[in-house]
């Protein structure tokens, strides 16, 4: 899921607000109304509806009217695809870290015959 | 490391750029010289200079200049702190679903006097 570039984009630069964080952060304790999700929060009304629309559009919510309340969910999908794409990175990272310690200690066990 | 939100902003701000996100991902592999980095990039030196100071300004990338030569590798721990902030929203997420799991079958073991 979520593997096109664009997409990506825009769940990182979602992420990349601490409103939308905080949001995300109460919603992974389970779906809250937009007013419940605004109430704590130093902004108004407004822009709590446009933060969530920024989550939505990316995909790291979704929504659902109920006659006049709507409801927000979090998307785990999304916010593991996120995690996958950095997870890939460090894994890489740590590969490379292990090639290098293998390739020192057989080099350390087999001195070249200049060496000898 | 990496605890405070305003980092946190940063480093999912510079991982919101798909060009970025290109670089991490060759410097995941090993360290690259500015010019390797700008190579295969469609996009001017100039260019890239700027993504690298981006990265760098957030910690993802670390540089060091050895002569004419400035030497970019990844920072594993920034990358890991963005992850972990991802991972434990998933798992509270996960944590939910479970509780709300044992409550339903405990519901549906335990019918309440009204439903005997």
């Amino acid at each position: 899921m979520l593997n096109q570039t664009a997409d990506l984009d825009r769940v990182f630069q979602a992420l990349g607000d601490p409103g939308r964080r905080v949001m995300v952060e109460r919603l992974s304790l389970g779906p809250l109304s937009v007013s419940e999700l605004a109430r704590p929060m130093a902004m108004s009304l407004a822009a709590v509806v446009q933060h969530v629309q920024v989550l939505e559009a990316c995909g790291l919510v979704r929504s659902q009217k109920t006659g006049r309340i709507r409801t927000c969910s979090i998307n785990p999908g999304v916010l593991q695809s996120a995690e996958e794409w950095i997870s890939e990175r460090r894994t890489q990272w740590e590969r490379r870290l292990d090639r290098l310690g293998d390739f020192l200690t057989e080099t350390a066990g087999n001195p070249t015959e200049e060496n000898q």
